[in-house]
């Protein structure tokens, strides 16, 4: 192995490639459950040295097959599924993609924006708004995560219901393959049929099929104004009843439609009093709504007070309150966004990022939470999440009088069976929008069909025949 | 073959495979540019009776390996590129999708619609709009083509600006694998991070990865009203500033910009005067746009009003007219659709379907024009298209004394390469929507990358290893 780090010096400079020291922030995972070895870090600063990397890697598998180095890419390190960490065999390289950190250009005609994928999300957020636009892509880790992440991720978010997921955001990639070369697949194009979809395959694949360097992305004009409402909710049935009219009323000016249960708002209201959690203790759900209005602040107003008076009218909610200014939308989604802080204050739980058809979504929680209930009891169920996208972040809390971590080590994988085969039951996801990295590897061998998991092999096999891009990482390594 | 031929009779019923009589609507390309002679037509009622004709077709290459029987999956066989009909060598079965043609849900709450490959386009679009919803892909040959043909080209048509092509309208795929396989890949989940993206490989594929049999496509809310207009603009760079302000002041209502040349329309006027194409003698350029909005027929013309006099204030408009009624919005679409039919009123035409960045269509249109008239004198440019998702319909029309056949034998190929050419240089596609198939095939060899083309090889050869799907189409057959 010598041999490749004196290679990988000579091509990125000494200092680019990282084996002694404190490694943890490229070698620990976001959510701290693991930690692995890496051969080196190394942080080439082009789409040419990050080709460099891989054909030196392939160097040394042919020099050293039987210790088969191999590459783990990494944006911001934070991948919720353990993808982007290397394992504990100090055989692998961790590539990290921070130093391609330039926006390329934007083209205000075409409505797109070009970046490396080391740029961190927010930092492109800010550069489109600077032009008088929107780039939609919006989620909790923005301030840390890179665009490159998230597209190897194909990162959902709260805009999603309007705007997508990352795959729908992009209409480009600038890609290092398997074999080291360059695949130059940028483009501003919004209709381009000459053969097979390469990027959308890349966009999602997690490292697995190559590496993603560049993209060409979407800008959306501004929007005039954004409201931001928060209603009380008397049930699951009524959410979707809200849902039908908001999709009627606003269009597509609907940009959130977020769901939050009682119990993870009283979770919410015990760790983070600050917040002020409102109309919690009246109702088993609350919704928050986003209007994005291409007109003005009056005419979104107007939409929204139409839209209530509506649901008040038909019985979907019992009471509602609108944002006045942007301290109080901004405040209303740190409710929301302060969820996941208030269970970890809460204790050890389980998580999971599951998505059904929204239409089945009533049923789903009432059988799960039946199941569960049934299961173990005095289960605490913490659900929240994208309503508008049939995504629920459908939590497990230990009952109130047993240490969590206890209940964890006895009920995790029972807990995970009853979830995951109610998903199944009810035609859903077992991961919505976290992927699949190292994590939920066996669950997908369980739950995805033999003939897509065929078809996926068969890729990799084709793509990467050595191996040689995040072997492990959404199919087991062969 | 007669094993094969006995073997499909038996598995769909003598009736279903046709070997004799009048087999042109089968055999002969939409264009009429050619006609292949297919081993036999199928016509399975089931996916069940798919998957049987493809590993009757594997067994036959098993008895027969030197005569390599093989697979063109059709729907309404309407598409542009020849990819739908057999070849010459009558050894290709032709696997009509019509039989399977029910929708089979509508999921009113999940907003979407699961139909079979052979449903018509038309059909599904009323089918949505009489459950209150809108199926916004919408194109020329809608009475004609089946969703199956749509997926499998991934067609664009004129909505493409707000909801997409037909890739984005789709959320699941239910697919005969060429090992005869079922994939149940159907879903109506808005997000699934579980693996790689067979979904949207598949689409646009051309049939040469699998058959599609039935998908799940996403519905919008009707709009509560559609608003059309027609402007006379004076230059392209004011088509792009008419563009910018539609996307400002309209947002996501803004549904159609159509773009159409003085000299297109000028056809029309000429071969098909009932139409009584407006405001085209003052000016160079008119633009259809189309505004649909949720709220009511008064805003949409309060909104429309605003926009047209904010484009009069800023010249990129000269004059403009807005439908009074649907009849008159029809009208103007049909002005707008006619320009085809024109053209083969006039004579034989080389037709190009490119896309480059929106914000370079003028000097692509400046460019392209140039190299063309100074080649060839006289010659006449017939550019018309979506010019809100940069995609153009540059069409070359023989100068007016030549023959028009003689014309296309002497320059067709010239013409070609120049256009082709300038695409390249503009950093465009030769394929904007409307394929590959085989009679794209050698350009697509000279413009697509090397890496891209030969990703797109490796993952043919590990879905289709034995060549069965669609051989010689999108890539050639080795």
């Amino acid at each position: 192995m010598q041999a490749l780090i004196q290679e990988l010096r000579a091509q990125l400079g000494a200092d680019q490639v990282l084996t002694e020291g404190d490694l943890s922030a490229w070698e620990q995972d976001w959510r701290k459950r693991d930690r692995g070895r890496a051969l080196a870090v190394v942080r080439p600063g082009s789409t040419a040295e990050v080709a460099a990397v891989v054909q030196a890697c392939i160097a040394q598998r042919a020099r050293q097959p039987e210790r088969p180095v191999s590459i783990v890419p990494q944006g911001g390190n934070t991948g919720l599924v353990m993808g982007s960490t290397p394992d504990a065999s100090g055989e692998q390289v961790v590539l990290s993609l921070q130093r391609l950190n330039r926006v390329r250009a934007l083209d205000a005609d075409n409505l797109t924006l070009t970046a490396e994928a080391g740029c961190i999300l927010a930092t492109l957020q800010q550069h489109a708004q600077a032009a008088g636009f929107l780039f939609p892509l919006s989620l909790a880790a923005e301030g840390s995560c890179t665009i490159g992440g998230n597209l190897g991720t194909n990162a959902g978010g709260t805009q999603v219901l309007r705007y997508g997921n990352a795959r729908d955001l992009c209409l480009g990639l600038e890609v290092v393959t398997a074999q080291g070369e360059v695949w130059h697949g940028l483009s501003g194009l919004r209709k381009d049929n000459t053969g097979y979809d390469l990027r959308d395959l890349l966009i999602g694949s997690e490292g697995t099929l190559g590496i993603i360097t560049a993209a060409t992305l979407k800008l959306y004009p501004l929007p005039a104004a954004q409201l931001t409402a928060w209603a009380a909710v008397p049930s699951l049935p009524q959410a979707l009843a809200l849902l039908r009219l908001a999709h009627r009323h606003l269009g597509a000016g609907l940009t959130g439609f977020e769901l939050m249960g009682q119990f993870a708002l009283s979770l919410a209201d015990k760790h983070l009093p600050q917040l002020r959690v409102p109309l919690w203790r009246q109702s088993p759900w609350c919704v928050l709504l986003e209007n994005s209005d291409h007109e003005s602040l009056t005419h979104a107003r107007e939409q929204f007070d139409r839209l209530l008076e509506a649901a008040l009218a038909e019985g979907c909610i019992s009471d509602a309150v609108v944002a006045e200014n942007l301290a109080q939308a901004q405040q209303l989604w740190q409710v929301r966004e302060s969820i996941p802080l208030a269970q970890v204050a809460e204790g050890l739980n389980i998580k999971h990022d599951i998505a059904v058809p929204v239409s089945r979504i009533p049923d789903f929680v009432a059988a799960t939470d039946a199941l569960l209930t049934q299961a173990i009891p005095g289960v605490r169920l913490v659900n929240f999440g994208h309503l508008g996208d049939g995504n629920l972040h459908y939590n497990v809390q230990a009952p109130q009088a047993l240490d969590a971590a206890e209940f964890l080590r006895q009920h995790e994988e029972q807990v995970n069976h009853l979830v995951f085969e109610s998903v199944r039951a009810f035609g859903g996801s077992i991961s919505a929008e976290h992927g699949v990295g190292s994590l939920k590897l066996a669950h997908l061998e369980q739950h995805k069909s033999p003939v897509a998991l065929g078809m996926m092999r068969a890729i990799k096999q084709a793509l990467d025949p050595l191996g040689l891009l995040n072997p492990g990482r959404v199919l087991r390594h062969e």
